[in-house]
């Protein structure tokens, strides 16, 4: 009896790029990582650093394919990336090429769509039909699924909820737009809400960053509201409550079953999920007559993306 | 040969219901219609309305089924309503008592749910495998497409646009919330858009309705529209820039490839949907690197719903 070949799973983000090798039991045998080449580089650049990841993580077994999950927009087709703001690949055969420099069967995806595949198929949101993926970090990313598997939409890009408008002429995203969710939930908002509540008199937190705001990191935040902080405490109440307001708008579109949520803000648990929790409770239509999803923490951390690319590439070499 | 029977479709709506009988060349042979009774009245009297339009329209006529498509959220098997803010109905077996009424097939959705599928199947949306359908009249109702099929969601709930918050601490709405997208979005909305406008000074809308913001209604913004009114176009212009908004949130969200605006005030046509398109155009994320939606007049009119609804039902016998 021969062992099926492990695959291999890279996350392609605007900062980082993170790969896995998995094998057939889903055990994460190897990681790599690296930083993600500057824009400017143009494609080459980005792709063989992909491909140094792969040399790393490979060493020593037999590969059957890669699953390769990246911050863009890919095609209907699964073969090109036609845009990602943080990614030097502007409309780019990326599946193809590296089929070919690779010799192995590659699978293309966006990542929050395999983030959420991984979530619904053996994280958090497993056996769920109807399941509603969201990320909060920098920004916010989502995905989700219906009747099993990812909404990927015409172009490749349902489940972009971050840029929802959820406050007319409110603060301004980089997308161009002004009041987008992404804004008032995030990482970002937190540090804002965070340098706000600095005013308001003394805190662990105006210690920490030594009364000056622009010294205030997001970890901070983190680490005041550990210590029980007023100041920051407040700061993630408001997010969890912006993440609220905007998950009471995706839940009435979507109807979920259950609702996860991850990426790095998540990390702080129910500090940020309790307050959305109880404004979507109390928010959501027809709430006293329906089941209102629960919301609950990611169950596969940061690795989601480059876990539901590996699970991706595997089903597509097995099926 | 035998002809295959036709089918029944009646629409229960919180106003009126209409009940349509529809040959297996989807050919409407006969319509009836009558007020929804008033909620007090109770169960039996709202069945009793819908038994009597079923006996005027089947008369002379061998039916198969009859597909009912109700203002509320049916439960997920099917068989009964678990809530219709509009009608008597709470908690009501009304597939199961109508079945044993008629002795007849019945299949029960939601009228949303029904007019998507319409829609979809063989309106304006016809062939698109990703489609959004939105109804705009006294609120705002609608459905999506996924693969080619009308979404239900954990509860049979999805679909539930109206209630997206678009303004915090907006304009207070019947559900409980505040600053939903169907209080700028709507009937509703056109004429309080049209009230402000009075103020502003002479117009044909202030001739019409005597300078009394009172006693102005829909009908009268639409006649003073099309007299190429100032204020009354301002209003028009308003709410579809409105509906352009929540729009851009829904579609970002679920990527379709077509969206489809019926219902009553989009019987205004490109008077409502020119602004919401151009809305759309320059506030949609990635606007430039994804093919955006077209946003097409419904193609079934008033009766998609009770069209839907046969169709369900004949779909049922024939499966």
């Amino acid at each position: 009896m021969t062992a099926a070949p492990a695959v291999v799973g890279i996350d392609v983000g605007g900062t980082k790029i993170v790969a896995g090798l998995v094998s057939a039991g889903r055990e994460l045998l190897a990681t790599a990582r690296a930083v993600t080449p500057a824009r400017a580089l143009g494609e080459r650049a980005l792709e063989d650093a992909i491909d140094a990841l792969l040399v790393q993580v490979r060493e020593g077994h037999e590969v059957g394919a890669v699953g390769l999950a990246a911050a863009g927009f890919v095609d209907a087709s699964g073969d090109a990336i036609r845009f990602a703001p943080h990614l030097a690949w502007r409309d780019a055969p990326v599946r193809t090429r590296l089929t070919e420099r690779w010799a192995l069967p590659v699978v293309l995806d966006n990542d929050a769509t395999a983030a959420t595949h991984a979530e619904a198929s053996f994280g958090a949101a497993a056996g769920a039909d109807q399941a509603l993926l969201i990320t909060v970090g920098t920004g916010i990313g989502g995905g989700f699924v219906v009747d099993g598997r990812v909404v990927r939409g015409r172009n490749g890009m349902a489940g972009e909820f971050g840029h929802m408008r959820l406050v007319p002429d409110g603060v301004q995203c980089p997308c161009g737009g002004r009041g987008c969710w992404e804004q008032y939930a995030s990482g970002n908002a937190l540090q804002r809400f965070a340098r706000e509540a600095l005013a308001r008199g003394p805190s662990i937190l105006a210690d920490l960053c030594g009364g000056d705001p622009a010294a205030l990191t997001g970890p901070m935040v983190s680490e005041a509201a550990e210590q029980g902080d007023t100041a920051a405490l407040a700061a993630f109440s408001k997010v969890g409550d912006w993440l609220g307001v905007g998950l009471t708008n995706v839940v009435a579109a979507l109807d979920p079953a259950v609702v996860v949520v991850g990426g790095g803000v998540a990390a702080a648990g129910d500090r940020l999920l309790e307050p959305a929790r109880h404004r979507l409770q109390h928010s959501l239509v027809g709430a006293g007559h329906r089941d209102v999803p629960p919301v609950l923490p990611a169950g596969l951390g940061p690795d989601a993306g480059l876990l539901g690319a590996a699970d991706l590439a595997r089903r597509f070499i097995e099926r």
